[in-house]
């Protein structure tokens, strides 16, 4: 068994040595190139692999379901940062940024596209893998688009927020999962119980991450806080802020939000704890975190086999066991 | 047997039918299905229907294969109106200038997502479905990055030319072709003749229509010709008449370039005859359209089969037999 750490060395060796990229046209798959190695953290990948070998040794088709994902991960993030007219990623000008918005467009493209002749690679269970693939690469673009329809009401309920960050962060996660368990021959059953596993986990992540960015200590962040309030977004603590705030806080809160600028965070944030969004969003992390592992405790495979994936979720969540 | 006049309305109604896209978000999905009724002449399915039908009667594979092509060609579209920032196609507005630079990019990739969908639901040679799909996808996007470049470029050779037109016009011809074959389960010999068939005879028609773009009549184009002169586009006879002509004539064209406008049409034309280009370009219709037809006379089939292709590409190439 092989714990989250090992993998991300050996999944990045082998993935780099596999691109699949050719020389021609240099203007095509030379951008690729540059934005596959402004790395990442390779969690969904590495997630598939931890999946696989809860069953059996790692295999081939384990290895071409991690390449799939982590392609089509890369082409998202490509296209999401035009349209999130998004300069940086990872401290780096983005794909669009550095070449232009045509190689943007196509480069994603072309990685999408690749993404399925690795999927296509995969000989166990290729069918049921195509449908969860697919299902789940719909979904992610779903879920971008209705974080772009949010940006512009005002109206958005807790409830439409959590679909949506389910759909653009945990179904990939999810879909990691259910793929490496796929691949080694497992029970449907276990790979959907490793699916819905990884969706609580991928929730009470990007929640924890809402939370982080406002409550965090700068260094355990390595940015500043007060990002996603400096940006006016509809995180979970905004939403919970305005539906639980009286008039004279909601007041407040609509005041801030026409102001630029770091200045606010600090009244921003009194208003996160005085509303109670706070507490709402930890209790939030922390029921999503429970049905997550209780996910995972339903998998019928021994517990001693599960423990590379319960300290990922450790790790991912922040706590000490 | 059918042929393709009666194939068309049978795979719009049916393609209408089963269009695959969920009411929400609407956001996502009305603008897909605004583009996907704009209609087009349905070529590429159609003939994968006809391929399919060479061999036996046509299945559900097929109809899969038929979908999954024409939603993809569609992606292809909606991304190249955006890169060519083309305001209309087919008289009405392109997705992006409808909706917006998101939506365009956006349901150009779930368009794709739904064509792999369709694909993955064939049942028939699956494994070689995908190869030839994957491949053929990957190739019209390296060729439109090279016509992207080519617009750049001064220095565009004719065979880098044919090189750009295979890969962005032909090869999805030919693929659909050979998906119809491979899905009837005829061997792969006849599946890959079909695909050099559908290779030959999307090339000639893209110089046939070169072409006639600068000498058709205009009541046949139902345009006015020298639209390509206008826009200064690289076109087979432009590249050709490059190449021929003398320093006076490489001259003329070169002012001619300078000016906007169709006063310039009549003594471009005067120089594509002058140099020969015309007349090459003829012959390299020619040429190509023989390869095509002998292609589909290799194919280990009775003759009457081939009877509605054959027909097909009279249609498509403007001949009389």
């Amino acid at each position: 068994m092989h714990s989250f750490t090992d993998l991300v060395p050996a999944f990045e060796e082998r993935f780099t040595a596999s691109l699949p990229f050719s020389q021609f046209p240099a203007t095509l798959y030379e951008p690729c190139r540059y934005f596959l190695q402004l790395g990442g953290k390779r969690i969904r990948p590495v997630m598939c692999l931890m999946a696989n070998e809860l069953f059996t040794d790692i295999g081939e088709d384990a290895w071409h379901g991690a390449f799939g994902i982590e392609l089509f991960h890369n082409f998202t993030l490509i296209h999401d940062d035009i349209m999130d007219k998004a300069p940086l990623r990872r401290g780096k000008p983005t794909l669009h940024t550095k070449y232009d918005m045509t190689a943007g467009i196509l480069c994603g493209d072309v990685m999408s596209i690749y993404a399925y002749d690795e999927i296509a690679k995969i000989k166990t269970a290729l069918p049921l893998v195509l449908r969860a693939f697919n299902k789940t690469a719909i979904e992610v673009c779903e879920g971008q688009q209705l974080d772009m329809d949010f940006e512009q009401r005002n109206d958005v309920h807790i409830g439409e927020y959590l679909h949506m960050i389910s759909l653009k962060t945990s179904v990939l996660l999810a879909c990691s999962l259910k793929i490496g368990a796929l691949v080694s021959g497992a029970m449907g059953d276990n790979a959907n119980k490793l699916y819905s596993f990884g969706a609580n986990l991928g929730v009470a992540f990007q929640l924890q991450d809402d939370f982080l960015d406002a409550f965090g200590k700068t260094e355990l962040l390595g940015k500043q806080n007060g990002g996603d309030i400096i940006a006016n977004k509809k995180t979970f603590l905004h939403l919970k802020a305005m539906e639980l705030a009286n008039a004279a806080q909601r007041k407040e809160i609509e005041e801030l939000l026409k102001y630029d600028g770091a200045d606010k965070v600090p009244a921003m944030l009194a208003l996160f704890t005085a509303t109670g969004a706070d507490a709402h969003c930890r209790e939030a992390v922390a029921n999503y975190s429970q049905l997550a592992y209780s996910c995972l405790e339903d998998v019928a495979i021994q517990s001693k086999r599960k423990e590379p994936l319960m300290e990922l979720a450790d790790y991912l969540l922040l706590r000490d066991r």
